[in-house]
């Protein structure tokens, strides 16, 4: 144990790490020596954080007495600036025990999942200790392990609460760019009456979340008492799950699954229903797209998620609908924030214009959510998610959930555009829907909102050469340039010369 | 691709990340949007390289048009300040599919290998992304994998050259305290002849480690060049081998497996096999002690362990002599940095008070080394060792090694000192490693050079209550308090009422 060193706030967000700071010249020790360790421990005022250190050289910035913590740990550590720090080498969280049992084979107990996921919580794993569970997990987790580590997670956060039984809700995996159908869904259910607390996430990797879209429209960064008022006045809500605080471990756990493009069944289960379950969720219609350059290759793989899925539900008390949809290509037009609000919102006026594909794959989900209605059990729910499409009551519904979140200033499409053209005749027979997810990030979505991709045919689309395959919305010049060279070296189009029956 | 920033070096000693900071305000991104993303890729001058992103939220530290970095990314750069620099999401390192695949199950390539070593080599790997591909590695790795691993890592580094054919060298896996005979085997090795150029490391969580220990007598941070010239003037060295660059994408992994405690045989030996390769070594003896608190515990285990070993080292040309020896309890006496040297010279000079147990070690591992030499082939290298270190000669030479190295100043034995007593009568039947271990560092060890534990009693030895177990030998008062209280709690020894007979 070193210390005491006065606590300073220093001014640096280092996002998902906890980081603390010593001056190089410290009053009471030699940085660089705890530098070699892994962790430090600080502790003050009865409290006690882990953190990774880095040493200042800068003499202005701590005095020799202090030491500093960056943001996330001023926030997590909830102390005043100049507390006596207490620090000493971190002893490694207990439940790493478990993971490396994990690494070596082992099925862990309720009891050890729920020890790694609260300190998983607490951050007092390092983002490298994550990766070890993670990867020792994605190669094998057992049904039970599974359920237990949707239930850990979901008791890191808040749980909400809704009136009555019937608390339905729906699901996309993702990885289809423009399958914005809870944009149609949401309101469909609320208008038939049912309670649907819709929280989406926003894009980390993709060209649009379902928030990043809806907030073309309305506000989406609500907290639990604004959202709860929302439901409660109009049954349903779209917003963004990130100031709701539901399972926060799983969003911790998701930031290193990411970039290390970990893929586990057990780990997409988990994740998904422990957020649901928080969500207050009991009844969950969830869309499983499959394609070639989606997330699930095949039925096989569809077969296998859904088994695992059901399980898990069953356990919990949820009530569970799978749907096997098409993810060969992407749905509706648009690939972006504003365009997939606009084509969202062509379907729910009943545009002519509205891509047909869109309203289709809306209404089919929203027929399997209406149906946890007893009153629609069996196969009236296609009916009356059409009824409820048709007669504009959705699209009034959509306007009043959007009054009540906060209507937003539309930002209108890019203004930058420019067609990228056949180059032969021929009929689409494949579309990457990775490769346009790529160009439509790389023309700004999801931070400038205009910006993306506007489709204009689809596979078994017939064309001649110079006609236009899509157009290219930017705001800015220099990334309008890069995708259209991008766009020309690899539309992300291929055709064959045989025409396709479709 | 956003930019041009000016890069600017921010004085943050970052360890073993590369973060790269830009100041809230930013005059060409929004940086909380690049901070959701995994990485950045800083370009400029030619150059590239990855780095996490933290944000600065004080204006004096960065300039909107700046883009600072921290020393190591500085350093790695290696671009003078101002340069413009371009920045854009960084792409993962293709090399990342691979440890996908092996997450999976798969046996990974030469070449598949070979360019993961490169990139975490070269820094472009993130430490959780290090620990994915540890986590993997450390549950099967085939004897293909490992030998290819370890080719992989020599050629990151320096790769040392002697002349003549039989380079020795010997080397203990670890966890065994005061375990410090390289200090004398080197010097009876080179006095007989042979050249074994030894490169050790520092403690990392151990009290002590063979540079810590070589440096309370000579200079240890010898760069290649000055190892050089020693090793042609005597014949052997002490040195750190930090300052050599031998294997560096081996200092990497062990930064990474260290705190998650993965122990994998492939791992180690590739890690170890690596270093010597790297090192010009063609005849290594490898000490692996066995015990019930040492690295390995059981004769199983030393056995698999050593046909990886045996393997990998027939492939790579190199003749190895596996010694198993006893790792049940400390060897010699002193447990730090100052005590494990007068253990040692103790040793050296033959003064009567030295540790036997530390002479006869020694003596069987220097037996073994020497008998590379073709002359002592067979049995001859026990009488040969015992010669040259009765005969004074061995003494002599670690005398010119360490004036070859650069004499210092000794430091001395810690000022405070205390002994932890028994408290009953009994016969001393195990004594913990780790437990020990620890005390010794919490004593200031391997900091305070003088500072450690001194063993007065040994497995099988008789104790009166009231008796001197050991003594505790601190440089400051407020370790001292500590680890005395600690050591009263716990002393580390158990004690049995059976006398044991030894």
């Amino acid at each position: 144990m070193t210390g005491p060193l006065r606590l300073r706030r220093v001014p640096i967000d280092t996002n998902r790490e906890v980081v603390a700071y010593l001056p190089r010249r410290s009053a009471v020790c030699r940085p660089e020596d705890l530098q070699a360790l892994a962790k430090l421990e600080l502790s003050g005022g009865g409290k006690h954080i882990l953190a990774t250190l880095n040493i200042i050289d800068r003499s202005d910035i701590l005095a020799p007495d202090e030491i500093g913590v960056s943001r996330q740990a001023y926030e997590l550590f909830g102390l005043p600036e100049g507390t006596a720090i207490e620090i000493e080498q971190a002893k490694p969280p207990e439940s790493l025990d478990a993971v490396h049992a994990k690494i070596y084979g082992a099925e862990l107990s309720e009891t050890a999942i729920a020890e790694i996921i609260r300190d998983v919580a607490a951050m007092r794993y390092s983002r490298m200790e994550i990766a070890a569970f993670l990867v020792a997990s994605a190669t094998f987790l057992s049904a039970a392990e599974v359920l237990n580590l949707t239930l850990a997670m979901s008791a890191t956060g808040s749980r909400l609460q809704w009136p009555g039984d019937v608390v339905v809700d729906k699901h996309c995996i993702g990885g289809v760019p423009g399958n914005r159908t809870s944009m149609i869904v949401v309101p469909i259910v609320a208008a038939h009456g049912l309670t649907i607390p819709k929280t989406s996430s926003r894009a980390i990797t993709s060209p649009a979340g379902t928030a990043d879209a809806m907030e073309v429209l309305a506000r989406v960064d609500l907290g639990i008492e604004e959202m709860r008022a929302v439901v409660a006045a109009e049954g349903g809500c779209l917003v963004w799950g990130g100031h709701v605080n539901l399972s926060p471990a799983d969003d911790i756990l998701i930031s290193v699954e990411r970039p290390l493009n970990l893929d586990a069944p057990g780990l997409l289960v988990a994740s998904i229903l422990s957020k649901k379950l928080s969500a207050g969720v009991t009844r969950l219609v969830l869309d499983l797209p499959i394609g070639p350059s989606a997330k699930i290759r095949d039925h096989a793989s569809a077969l296998r998620l859904r088994q695992l899925f059901d399980y898990v539900a069953g356990q919990l008390g949820m009530s569970l609908e799978i749907v096997l949809t098409d993810g060969s290509q992407p749905v509706g037009r648009g690939i972006g924030p504003a365009l997939e609000a606009r084509d969202a919102m062509q379907v729910l006026s009943c545009n002519p214009q509205a891509p047909a594909d869109l309203r289709e794959r809306a209404l089919a989900i929203a027929a399997s959510v209406l149906e946890f209605d007893p009153l629609l059990r069996g196969g009236a729910g296609f009916a009356r998610a059409t009824e409820l499409l048709n007669s504009g009551m959705a699209l009034r519904k959509m306007e009043r959930i959007v009054e009540a979140q906060g209507r937003r200033q539309d930002p209108g499409i890019g203004s930058m555009k420019r067609d990228v053209l056949a180059e032969r005749d021929g009929t689409i027979s494949a579309i990457d829907c990775y490769r346009l997810a790529r160009l439509a990030r790389a023309a700004g979505a999801p931070a400038d909102k205009g910006a993306g991709i506007d489709l204009f045919k689809k596979i078994g689309d017939r064309v001649e050469r110079g006609e236009p395959l899509y157009r290219i919305y930017a705001c800015l010049e220099s990334s309008f340039r890069i995708v259209y060279e991008a766009a020309s070296a690899d539309t992300g189009y291929r055709l064959s010369d045989a025409q396709v029956v479709s």
